[in-house]
């Protein structure tokens, strides 16, 4: 079953980032392409019916699994990067971290108005990072079609900060 | 022909990130998904015969075709990153830049000694980065099979950094 496929690939790392975190490491998926293609195709059997125009995925794990699965489906990929780091006009939004706070941006062309989007990031942990994700897809003018998350730490509760932007939540994998 | 495609698709801006250089926005190849699937294909046919056991992409850019690519070829994913972001053990390798330095990191199991490591990353400019991804992968005992990048800056001679690792570098578009 792939549940079980992918939990048994991924590597628990205790102490990473910080003492007392156990870091879900998915690198080892990476090395069975073979289970790269069935997650993709898992997301995109459970995502059918969502009427998705463009895939974006947030740097940079969730360009891994968000390019092929923008393949998959066959339109456009996005990528959500850090501050800085694209090159033509963006659109930016910044949240809070345990310390301090980061800012995400996305192309201001990214995509057109009313375009329904699958939002994609590898895990979902407290969902800070996704949820600013979500915003900068409303300020121009997107709808957030969907998330997809290979994992999902469920005791975190990120889900619940995101239903006010979609109930279509796909993880493959959760951790309670 | 797949060169011109890719080249009118290629956006170019202006002073980015510094004043003076023309940055190659390639955030447009990644809205048509059919010209992303030519680039991979394109990239496997002038890849075989090379025997590759490994694809590995340089963080963030390289994770967008390198990924593809090593489903395509049904072979290892490995992500090189920036310093601190691996979690589990990793060897480390330093270069320079304009001011300062920067740090990559590999897992230190990303792949067996003896394996054929072909390494992909968006864009091949001064070759800095791919130079100190090289040196990582011989560190590893890996063997750099060949190098694919979509586009490569000729004029900043690149190029001729990474033949002592490698002869085999295909590159898709060539400014000059």
């Amino acid at each position: 079953m792939l549940e079980e496929q992918i939990k048994s690939a991924i590597r628990d790392i205790p102490d990473f980032p910080q003492p007392g975190i156990v870091f879900k490491d998915i690198t080892p998926i990476l090395k069975n392409q073979a289970l790269c293609s069935a997650i993709v195709e898992e997301f995109a059997d459970r995502l059918s019916g969502l009427h998705i125009d463009v895939v974006a995925g947030v740097e940079s794990r969730g360009f891994l699994f968000g390019m092929m699965l923008a393949n998959r489906l066959n339109v456009p990929f996005v990528p959500i990067r850090k501050q800085g780091k694209l090159p033509f006009k963006t659109v930016a939004e910044s949240y809070k971290l345990e310390y301090g706070q980061a800012t995400i941006e996305v192309h201001e062309d990214a995509f057109s108005r009313g375009s329904r989007v699958l939002l994609h990031d590898d895990l979902l942990a407290t969902g800070g990072t996704v949820v600013a994700a979500s915003k900068l897809i409303e300020k121009l003018g997107g709808v957030v079609a969907g998330y997809a998350f290979v994992v999902s730490l469920t005791f975190l509760q990120g889900g619940g900060r995101l239903t006010r932007f979609s109930d279509e939540i796909v993880s493959l994998v959760e951790y309670d």
